[in-house]
């Protein structure tokens, strides 16, 4: 096969709350190779949870910047669809999304430099009729798919500053010694994802770390490990998943099923005297 | 990128019961792009009811439509692997289809003008030694490759009149204010679609519609919104969905839950006089 | 479109036990068409058990040879991802894989006569920083899309023999008359896919069987149909599947579900007096 020169393919990933059970997903591709039959398209996730706009986002946000630079990102997670909530476009510096206005995209807005968004009006570009029930098909879809075939951004709508962007939940210090975070997602294995990344809470990963306890559902974890395999049998640690977020997991078990959690949880970490006050 | 002329893949679209939890669908792709390393295969949807030749046919006939043409699409609900029912190849205008012939392709009949059906009997296009359980992989998926090579239709077998079909359920009308008709789907946001058309109660769209009700498993449904966000907390009301059918739907919320319904269910339309002297 | 020659582009497929619920499956698939964006990327199977290695071997080894020569398996069931166990390389006659070095490729070594497995070492090919708990997309993706885009072999690390190995479970004959088998798999439809093959019980498929009863949970299987649909209703008979193993099954329905038995299920089958006697 050798290294030679690739023609590139435009990519089109989609991200939907439509789940694997219905004919929505395959319309969609049905929709885009219609329009662009070099498309190559990839599914991120299609079980985002129904109508969860941050569980979109994060899914999204946990994904994108894996991809090759000008691929085009297509998210349906459209709990307002019909109503007036506008679909838009946006341009970060190496991607481009189609998605609702309804801050799904809120995790792109906080993490990229150069960001353009345009309300998406050119309606020759939707399939006609548009339903009030399926703009995936109808609007999201056909304007990845014309966006995949080269028409300029500026063809589609004018760019606005007023879109919807919603503030991720950050952990809480309070005081020096408990950080307040909680469970952002519950992955397939039941690691429990939570909000606090290691820079807030830079004293667990000092060389010499102080005693801790993380409180999860009134259970204590006080063992950070750097794999799942390193867990005890049903012993719950902590550890950094590759999100870069504190997971509580175990190894080959399901954390979330042993300590009875789901997302939303607080997660509470106590270091050093408020740790051993607290026992 | 531009929009250059672009050279044609064929697609070959897959729907089937087989689910997501084995390895059914990926043998297939295997066996196709063996024969067809060209062949861009979209999957559809393969948790059609597991043997429910309508699901099959339903979930087929809300999507093919929106493919290219030339799309050739292969719908395994095959209830009746390995015995005396035949493996057909059909064309319309735009499409071709491959299937086993126990009415899974019944609403392509009803919507296409011209339907020619045949019978494959060329088993040198089969995959040997051809097993009675899984001719997704053994019949349907080799044909459905060689297909989309060019091989001519004419040399899969013959023409056949004597195809199997069954006859959608269609609502019933009794007297002026009063359609009964059917729960056909719950999809998966909890939308009871039924099989109810705009024009099967046209008053309901008029400009000035009379009083009415909808009532499905006791409950009352006397509102008609334009989009799913139109609902009022836990408001249960009619739409029109994207597939053309009367759903019964609620705002971010399951109203087949809340309804206690699944496929099956009873639903009546009742008008004007029907629909205040019930009440 | 015509038989005409064409150029073969990579096959990669993917097994994992990843799920449908999570971005990793996506994810993947970005950091290959990253590397190779002319890699076709084909799903095998995510929904292997999770951390069950056998799960992952079973499903590979009913796949891989359905795929063109020359495609590369990536399997991904990694109960001990960021331990000490290795990711590795293999080549056979017409397939390559990469996996981690836990058993999973087991019944790849069975099957294959020529196996040549490599320590995959050179960690210029990795993603990085590597996760310890995500290698799926930091190291198997991209050296399966390295691998794809023609660098050799030998580039990736050397030959090893002390490979992790499992022996797959085989039927034990006790006597003539006694064969005692366990149940591998349920499939989607609820059949129960034994590790009995034809030629463990050549009696049951001579031109005279003799009497027989497959005895599995309590309950009493006396017949061996050739196609699911001879079944009567409600019958649970024995059938030789697809894979080639025994399988106890049901006609549209669920045997798993009617006999309550899952994996690991024993089945005895009972010949001649064996059969009678236990009566």
């Amino acid at each position: 096969m050798g290294e030679r020169i690739l023609p590139e393919k435009p990519i089109i990933t989609i991200t939907t709350d439509f789940g694997e059970q219905d004919y929505f997903v395959g319309v969609m591709k049905g929709v885009i190779l219609n329009i662009n039959p070099e498309a190559v398209i990839v599914d991120i996730n299609h079980q985002v949870n129904s109508f969860d706009v941050f569980d979109g986002a994060f899914t999204l946000a946990q994904s994108y910047l894996y991809f090759p630079s000008d691929t085009i990102h297509l998210v349906v997670v459209d709990p307002g669809v019909g109503s007036v909530r506008r679909p838009i476009l946006i341009r970060t510096t190496n991607y481009k999304f189609v998605a609702p206005d309804n801050g799904v995209l809120s995790l792109i807005y906080e993490r990229e430099e150069r960001v353009e968004v345009r309300h998406v009006t050119a309606d020759h570009y939707f399939l006609h009729p548009v339903s009030n029930t399926f703009h995936g098909r109808d609007i999201f879809a056909p304007v990845a798919a014309w966006l995949s075939r080269g028409v300029e951004l500026e063809k589609f709508g004018e760019v606005i500053t007023d879109y919807a962007k919603f503030t991720s939940p950050r952990p809480k210090r309070e005081g020096e010694n408990l950080v307040k975070g909680v469970a952002i997602k519950v992955d397939k294995f039941g690691n429990v994802i939570t909000n606090i990344r290691p820079e807030d809470v830079p004293q667990l990963f000092a060389e010499n770390p102080p005693r801790f306890r993380i409180v999860i559902n009134k259970h204590e974890v006080t063992r950070l490990c750097s794999s799942y395999s390193m867990g005890e049998p049903s012993e719950i640690f902590a550890i950094v998943g590759s999100s870069g977020f504190l997971e509580i997991g175990a190894n080959r078990k399901s954390a979330a099923r042993i300590l009875n959690v789901n997302r939303g949880a607080e997660v509470a970490v106590l270091l050093g005297n408020e740790a051993a006050a607290a026992s």
